[in-house]
């Protein structure tokens, strides 16, 4: 995990064309490498402060480039990316937008030559925007989808490929609709249901929200992401989102059926089969989050979670990892849960399963409580 | 956040009905204290097993009881509460089932005398069951819920509150329709839209489950839940978790009208206001988020999250979390993520935002990658 100098001079000249966010820091993790970056943007000032910050240097027009890199706003990628292929015959173009179907259709209806084009998809983000937030560093153990357009050269695709490599992501190829669906499920369907979830506690009475625990905590904490920006992403992705909230929207009302069911039974009309239907919905849930990878990308593990009272002061989770790592135990997932109103926390370390017994012991043994 | 030996001493001899996980967890912290505390189950074999993990002694049945827990399961909890208010006249009975209006309708409808009856659900639970999971410290740090019968004695609600206390939990009082509206809130309606939302995993394409992030895997998190368990909780509350979830199907609609609009937008017919209402739903859940009481219970604090690489071997968490100590700053939450297909983890230690720069700094000196 870590950016690769000898694959970013393998590149050649690169190009970035749009120095937000994701095109500085594009143009930074090259620039440690030593690789030359040229930088473009429709904004004087945003190019300057790319500058300043080392993402390269502004492009004088007057240099070859091998690649193109287009992190310009997804509303324009495609007329820039149709732009940088006449304007670059010899390179290979790619953008970073985070939806790929509707930019791929422009594309091929604008009549540009695609067979140096290779759409791509860096995901990677962070909650601040703009050069000032670049880092060289922002790609790294990401996947990055690859998704070429039909009848591209696969000489591009290893340009490309050769990119994500170079700032230390995971390239993964992917055609463009397959993406577009796949980010649907994995991304854009888990932030509209943390959102729903979440606004459904703006009116709650004080006391019902100060029953919230980690369950609620963790199924909402996506609920605080950016309106503007997500309104953006979904809208670029309407039709994939669409499909798969219905898919949700349907299973929904199974349940909603169900438990109507069961709250109109009376002693003598039992609503036979409505609790299957429910412990349904919850197995399939069992199923469907079984099949999201484990640490690693292998197969999900089933972890033993050791819990320990953590007072709330520094050094205190200085030492307890210290303790867990003397008693040679590997920490593969952790938690920090808060009890309500009480100045301590709970830190759950999940451990596998055959080490659990040793760990607590030896924890309990260091003067630390384990909790059931 | 500590058993109070005093408190459970004044409880006197407690009888605890049920000696599954609750009500062995009961006992053994009360009996950890020196409490006297006597056990019934229908079951000799449970009994026993209660016994022999130190849970108290079974009840001979010849002494006077002054705290009667009822830990019977859901559907006999009202049974068995009335027949132990008939046994027990001079003694204070509660339950601990975590629905509460369908106890207290039955136990009116049954013309028992309710003065001595409190209703409680003490927040806790593990992913194991049976007394030979129970914990003398389950409770610690948790919420535990007081719902007392309309005209019950306030010397009861004291007791029962005395009871919390004894186990370290934090008592709140609430009647039992607004614990239950409570409940369907913050902990029935996350697990249905986690097991919805891992539910469309099932039978997505490897490639696709391979882009998956941590704000999936929050969401469906809990996903993992017993199926048999979640069935008998949301139809026990079966009315307020469907008046829940209708708000939210409603909600739902809304969005997918919204981007049903923007999917079928031609050049000339632009989806007014589509987006807007997409915004919309997001920024609600910003709103709702919001609600979520921070740490100790109180106002949300906004951290910053500074994010350092983590080798994945013995030790390293030790080392970071020391090296965090040595920079004097606390840690208010974390979490650790893993990159798909490369052997090390990413650390996210939320901290307060002063103390942001100064951290990094630190770490960065002391040797780590402190990522973006």
């Amino acid at each position: 995990m870590s950016l690769d100098p000898a694959a970013a001079l393998e590149l050649g000249t690169v190009r970035v064309v749009g120095t937000g966010l994701l095109g500085a820091s594009v143009g930074l993790g090259l620039s440690a490498s030593g690789a030359r970056v040229l930088l473009a943007d429709v904004s004087p000032t945003a190019l300057a402060l790319a500058r300043d910050v080392g993402a390269g240097v502004p492009d004088p027009g007057t240099e070859p480039v091998d690649l193109v890199v287009v992190a310009a706003p997804p509303d324009v990628t495609a007329a820039v990316v149709a732009d940088e292929l006449k304007a670059h015959p010899d390179a290979v173009v790619t953008d970073v937008a985070s939806v790929k179907a509707g930019v791929l259709a422009a594309l091929t209806a604008s009549g540009a030559d695609l067979r140096a084009y290779v759409g791509s998809h860096p995901m990677a983000g962070r909650e601040r925007s703009g050069a000032v937030a670049a880092r060289g560093d922002l790609f790294l153990g990401r996947p990055w989808v690859l998704s070429p357009a039909p009848g591209g050269d696969a000489a591009a695709m290893a340009v490309v490929r050769r990119l994500a490599l170079a700032l230390g992501a995971v390239p993964l190829a992917m055609p463009a609709s397959e993406h577009d669906e796949a980010v649907a499920l994995v991304s854009h369907l888990p932030q509209v249901a943390a959102s729903l979830v979440a606004a459904r506690l703006r009116h709650a009475p004080d006391a019902a929200v100060a029953l919230a625990g980690q369950g609620l905590r963790d199924v909402t904490r996506i609920a605080a992401s950016d309106p503007a920006l997500w309104a953006q992403i979904l809208a670029a992705n309407a039709g994939p989102v669409t499909a798969v909230l219905e898919q949700v929207r349907d299973d929904l009302d199974r349940v909603l059926a169900a438990l109507r069911a069961i709250a109109a039974e009376t002693p003598d009309a039992d609503a036979v089969g409505a609790r299957g239907d429910v412990a349904h919905a919850i197995a399939d849930g069992n199923l469907g989050r079984e099949r999201i990878p484990g640490k690693h990308g292998g197969v999900p593990a089933r972890y033993a979670v050791v819990t320990v009272v953590i007072p709330d002061e520094p050094g205190a989770l200085g030492t307890v990892f210290a303790d867990i790592a003397a008693a040679g135990t590997n920490v593969e997932e952790l938690a920090l849960e808060h009890a309500p109103g009480r100045a301590v926390g709970l830190l759950e370390v999940s451990v596998l399963p055959a080490a659990r017994e040793h760990l607590e012991a030896a924890l309990t043994a260091s003067g630390w409580h384990v909790v059931a």
